[in-house]
């Protein structure tokens, strides 16, 4: 029963399809996030839910970790090996399975990313809504509650998986959920896996609803002098209860980096881009009343994306925040920190954030979901510096607790991993250990994910 | 370790709010449908969480079961004591505890019925869709994962509840979710315990989401020659994409109840209830098209209650379908079975049921929230009529089969209880027994509401 037993018999199992190759383990110990590298024992490429059912059996006899990979751009090293063991790679599980243009729904496998899915979609008039800004795989974007910038009107991964196919811990398949758009047919398994990491089994098939394309849509970017006016702005616009399909705040410091990566002139000040879907007259309605409080709040220079190609441009921009950031500190590495506040709160969250990075030697611009109450901050720091990188923790540590504070989350939809484990106990008190007792319960032995969310496993 | 030893010390804690009064007893050993009486040893009326703390407590030392009592108005027995023990009725916890009208959320004692709840949220231009067709309470609406006739587009209690506090089997308090619309920090508990039917513990607070009182609402019914044109029409609504907020199908059956009963005079056909609400121009866009796609459909005799007293009187008339369909054949019994498929599936699993019950010798209306693919059919019979009985369970069996078959669920929104307990294995399979693997981690002893949900307990 030993990690050694497991490699020789997961080889036989599948051949040239388990790689212990110095590039596949290393592209596997590491993140998009700032972890150390950490190569887990060898990657395994199946084929089907049998052949990682077999995998994790197998796993099992001899105790061995195994960990799912979807797209490997988790921001909290939730796929990544801490304590070695296998990295189940989806990538060959990437398969649309069946499209229910009827129902509005698909099933696919977990290994297919949200822009493949969306490419294969376009030919039914429906798409996929959730959109977190890399192009991660479906099967980790629903472990890890995933959202975008759709979340406003869409839901997250939360709301847009209706079943699932899980193996499990001893390596059983089971099927939560139906077909049906809603059922009290006893527990909500499926809510269970979703945002569950991995720690609880690997999600070999997904059913999805899907949304019709709307008829309408038209997007616009407008500038603010001041942040909290912007903010003002989207709190007015939900309050008023106006379908918006997304709402995004981009800060000062944000524009500038977009200038830099895409070529774009935005002034240096905040923003909010803004996207409307529906009817014709809907969209014209909803934009005029966006408009008038956009106004009311100090908003100018508003432009109006109603051309295809120019929402793509916009969006595309949004999408590339992160690696716009990136570039505008060449060699800097970034600590994302995503926090989720009651929307009332929004304006105090953003701007004690602001001030506490304007007060720190730390580079950090925020942006975000704030349709949801979710912004985050791109905090760049030399990985050499001590004092840079103590300052990038405490400032994400402080912003973790000033979200705390405000009846809000560690985590609008990052995730745990190992990154915020150490707020579990602060937000969840009694309740982590209610899910530590799940954990138990499902993987006894914790080979799934071991390390992840859960009270020092 | 008995039941007397738990008696006697809740009867010290609880003092007259112990009771074991014989109408006590009884009231909450019957429930609305068709279940013998199963009188609990003793009626609690705890007043706070520490109260229901101390009661769970109790009942773990002496091994007493633990059933929750909202309204008493589930349909599959959930809320009956079939093992004795204490039945909690919460009913003294009925405060609501907190408005965050710029959050649009309230806190809220379980207690508080839905009626109760927007009656106290009416001067906040804010309320809570969730409408099951009787008055519950909101912790038993979330404990079955109710919904109801805004479903389609506001959600169910699934959607609707942002957080719990919750008493667990060992009489722990735990606290799951935040006031945040989103997070992705570790399990969804809030998602695990709604649904749960009190089988993993007591809730004794709930944040709920609210929605903002639309600008402008409308509402008709129209008349159908035949119920597959009605379902046809109700399929073309959903895949243009329009919002409604409202959309529920009644038989001619329920439409000649409904005339006997509300006063009515709908024509003896199949009919479509419905409801938009929006802005003034997208409400008078959305009743439009979807005027023609009803036209297109055969539909007729269109009428718009544009006023709100008339709208009431619609809704009224829809949620006492129950009663008037009971009272279309005094002293019958009702057995009401709740399925729900795929939409694709809708037109033929109506249609076949109908057959089916035509070819049967029961009176059975067939209505439901049929937006959702979600149908109910109220099946009448004399209780001291073998044959009628055996008739009933045989349609009833069929109808769950049939939603199976189709890709759907057993329930769609009135739960398992210990009525559907039968078909958990044939939708679940594997997953019924993780479901019980959650229970035996939460609940080793088996407390909370034994007999419900689960496999042999
Ligand atoms: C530039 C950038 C922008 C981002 N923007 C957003 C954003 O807007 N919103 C957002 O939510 N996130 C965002 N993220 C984070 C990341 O994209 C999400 O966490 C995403 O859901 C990860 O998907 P993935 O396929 O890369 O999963 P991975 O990183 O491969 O894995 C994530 C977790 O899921 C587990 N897992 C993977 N596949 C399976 C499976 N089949 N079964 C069980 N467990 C599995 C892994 O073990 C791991 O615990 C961003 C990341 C980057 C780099
Ligand atoms: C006429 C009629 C129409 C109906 N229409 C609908 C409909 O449209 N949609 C729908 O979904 N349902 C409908 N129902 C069913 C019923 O109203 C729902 O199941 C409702 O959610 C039950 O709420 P309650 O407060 O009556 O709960 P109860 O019947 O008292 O309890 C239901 C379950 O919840 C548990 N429970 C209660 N309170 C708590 C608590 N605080 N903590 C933990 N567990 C608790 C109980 O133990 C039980 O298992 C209808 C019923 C009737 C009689």
């Amino acid at each position: 029963m030993t990690i050694e037993t497991a490699l020789e018999e997961l080889s036989s199992l599948l051949g040239q399809r388990l790689s212990r190759s110095k590039s596949d383990l290393e592209q596997h110990g590491a993140s998009e996030s700032h972890f150390p590298l950490t190569p887990p024992d060898a990657v395994a490429y199946p084929e089907s839910t049998e052949e990682v059912s077999e995998i994790v059996k197998i796993c099992a006899r001899n105790g061995c970790p195994v960990v799912g990979w979807g797209a490997g751009t988790s921001l909290e090293g939730q796929a990544q090996a801490f304590q070695g063991g296998i990295s189940v790679d989806f990538r060959n599980m990437n398969k649309v399975l069946r499209v229910g243009a009827e129902d509005m729904d698909v099933s696919v496998q977990p290994g297919i990313t949200r822009e493949a899915l969306n490419t294969e979609l376009r030919a039914t008039g429906l798409f996929f809504p959730v959109d977190p800004g890399a192009n991660a795989s479906i099967g980790g974007m629903a472990s890890t509650r995933a959202s975008g910038t759709t979340a406003v009107r869409y839901g997250t991964m939360r709301d847009n998986v209706l079943g699932l196919e899980v193996v499990l811990a001893d390596g059983r398949i089971i099927r939560t959920g139906t077909r049906a758009r809603k059922s009290s047919a006893g527990y909500d398994l499926t809510g269970l896996f979703v945002g569950a990491e991995g720690t609880l089994g690997l999600i070999t098939e997904l059913t999805l609803r899907l949304q019709g394309q709307p008829e309408a849509v038209t997007a616009a970017v407008c500038a603010f002098d001041k942040l909290d006016d912007a903010v003002q702005a989207v709190i007015a616009t939900i309050q008023m209860g106006i379908p918006m399909a997304r709402i995004e705040f981009v800060d000062e410091a944000t524009a500038a980096a977009f200038n830099g990566y895409s070529g774009s002139d935005m002034p240096l000040c905040p923003h909010l881009m803004v996207e409307f879907h529906g009817s014709e007259a809907g969209v014209q309605e909803q934009a005029e009343i966006f408009g008038e409080i956009v106004a009311d709040h100090g908003g100018k220079g508003f432009e109006w994306a109603t051309k295809p190609e120019d929402r793509t441009a916009l969006w595309k921009m949004r999408h590339h925040a992160h690696w716009a950031v990136l570039a505008s500190k060449p060699g800097a590495k970034a600590l994302v920190t995503d926090i989720c506040v009651p929307i009332s709160r929004l304006a105090d969250a953003v701007n004690e954030t602001r001030a506490d990075i304007e007060a720190s030697p730390i580079t950090g611009p925020i942006l975000g979901h704030v349709g949801d109450g979710n912004f985050h901050a791109i905090l760049l720091f030399d990985d050499e510096n001590p004092a840079e990188v103590q300052a990038v923790e405490d400032l994400s540590h402080r912003m973790v607790e000033r979200s705390l504070a405000m009846g809000g989350t560690a985590t609008g939809e990052h995730g745990i991993g190992v990154g915020k484990k150490k707020y579990m106990d602060a937000e969840h008190g009694a309740a982590w250990d209610v899910m530590g007792d799940v954990k138990q319960a499902l993987d006894p032995q914790n080979i799934m994910n071991p390390g992840k969310i859960l009270r020092g496993n």
